[in-house]
C-alpha cells in the first residue's frame, strides 16, 4: 500500500517511518522546509529517507516566517529548562500540523497514497493542541468531506502509531526495528554543528525517554 | 474586528472583500501563488486589495505543482464548453481549500484575526468537494480542536457569505456594494493579455451569472 509519511528528521517520525516499513508500505516521505530555525533536521530527514530506501522523498518549501509568531520560526527565544506543565508553549507554530496534514492530503491524492502517517504523540509531548487525538479525528473528517479521494474513496486515512505511546515506548519500539537514533535530531535550538542544546522542551522529553527506556542516548550534545 | 479575507482575484472573493468591508472589518487579505496557470489572477488580487485599502495583503508562495495532478497546475488541458453535470472535474486541485484554509488559520492566529472569510459557493460551482458546507463545518471543527486560538478562544471562525447564493445573486450583491468586476478575473485559461477564454467551467458560470443578473458582463474575452 502506498503511504505518505511525514518525516521531520526527529525521533518520532523516524520511528513512524520504521513502523511503516515493517508493515511493508511503499513510502512517499514528505518533509517541510518552513523556515524552522532547526533546519538541520532536513538534513537528518534526507539521510533517514535515503537509508530507508523510500520510493520518494519530497522536501516541500513554504515560508511560515511570513506569518511570524513562534519561537521556532522567529527571533522569539526558545525556552530552556522549563518544560511547560500547563498551557501551550511559545514554540507552538500556528496551525503547523493542520498545514502539514493539508499538504500531505494534497500529495496523497496526487500520488495515489491511501494513508498519511504522522508521528503525533499525546503523552510525552509539548502541549500543542494539534498533537491530540481529537484534532486528528476532526482533521480526518475534514479530509473525508473536502477532498475528491475522501468523498469517493474514504481516503487518505491518517495513521498515528505513536499517539498513545510514551517517549520511552517509542524509543524501545524504534530500537527493536533497527532505527539509528543518532541520525535523528530533536533539538529546537541546535548549534551550527547540529549538536543539541539539551535544555529545550524537545531535548528534555527526548533525554528522559532514553533514560526511562534504559537505552544509551546517542544524541550529540554541546 | 480583524479578519483574514482569502482573495483570489476572482469574482467571488472580490465580492467577499466588499461585504467584509461593508461590515467594517479590518482586512488582512491573503492570496496564494501556488503555481496556477491563471497566475494573472494575482495581479487582479493586488489591484483589488489596493483599491479597497486593505490593512495588509500577503501573497503566499507554495508550489503545488510539486505534487502535480490538476488541470489548473499542470499540463492537463482545461476542459472547454463542458460544464460537468456530475462528478469532480479535472480542474480540481487536490486539497486546495484545505491547504488555503490551513494557511489562513496560521495567518489568523499570528495576526490576531478572529475570522477567515472565504468565497466558497455550493450553488453555481464546479462540483469541488471543498466548496460544500459540510466541508466548511468539518474544517471549522478541526480549527477548534487543533489550534491554540481555537482551543482557547474558539477562533478563527470561518465566514462564508456566498455559500447559498447563486452566481447572479453574488453579482447583484457585489454591484450594490460598488465592486468593479472588470478588475476581477475568473478564467482558468486566460491568454497572455489576461483575456478570458469564455469556455472553461469558470467562464461559463461567470457569464451565466451576469446574464441571469441582467447586468452587463465587463469581462474581456478573446
Amino acid at each position: 500500500m502506498r503511504s505518505v509519511i511525514l518525516l521531520s528528521g526527529g525521533l518520532d517520525s523516524a520511528t513512524v517511518l520504521a513502523i511503516a516499513r515493517a508493515k511493508e508500505r511503499e513510502i512517499h516521505a514528505l518533509s517541510f522546509d518552513y523556515g524552522q530555525r532547526h533546519r538541520i533536521e532536513l538534513d537528518a530527514a534526507r539521510a533517514i529517507a535515503a537509508k530507508a530506501g523510500v520510493a520518494e522523498h519530497i522536501v516541500f518549501s513554504l515560508d511560515l516566517r511570513v506569518f511570524g509568531g513562534s519561537a521556532l520560526t522567529s527571533s522569539i527565544e526558545v525556552p530552556k529548562d522549563a518544560l511547560a506543565e500547563s498551557g501551550i508553549p511559545v514554540t507552538y507554530v500556528p496551525a503547523r500540523n493542520i498545514i502539514f496534514l493539508s499538504l500531505a492530503t494534497g500529495f496523497a491524492e496526487v500520488s495515489g497514497c491511501e494513508e498519511i502517517w504522522i508521528g503525533v504523540n499525546a503523552i510525552d509531548y509539548s502541549g500543542y493542541p494539534d498533537c491530540r487525538p481529537e484534532f486528528i479525528d476532526a482533521f480526518q473528517n475534514a479530509i473525508l468531506k473536502g477532498t475528491k479521494s475522501g468523498v469517493e474513496q474514504q481516503r487518505p486515512r491518517i495513521v498515528t502509531p505513536l499517539l498513545e505511546l510514551s517517549k520511552a515506548e517509542i524509543i524501545q519500539k524504534g530500537v527493536a526495528l533497527g532505527v539509528d537514533y543518532s541520525m535523528t535530531t530533536s533539538c529546537y535550538d541546535p548549534d551550527q554543528a547540529g549538536r543539541a542544546c539539551g535544555h529545550c522542551d524537545s531535548c528534555i522529553l527526548r533525554r528522559r525517554g532514553f533514560e526511562e527506556a534504559a537505552i544509551a542516548d546517542p544524541t550529540r550534545y554541546r
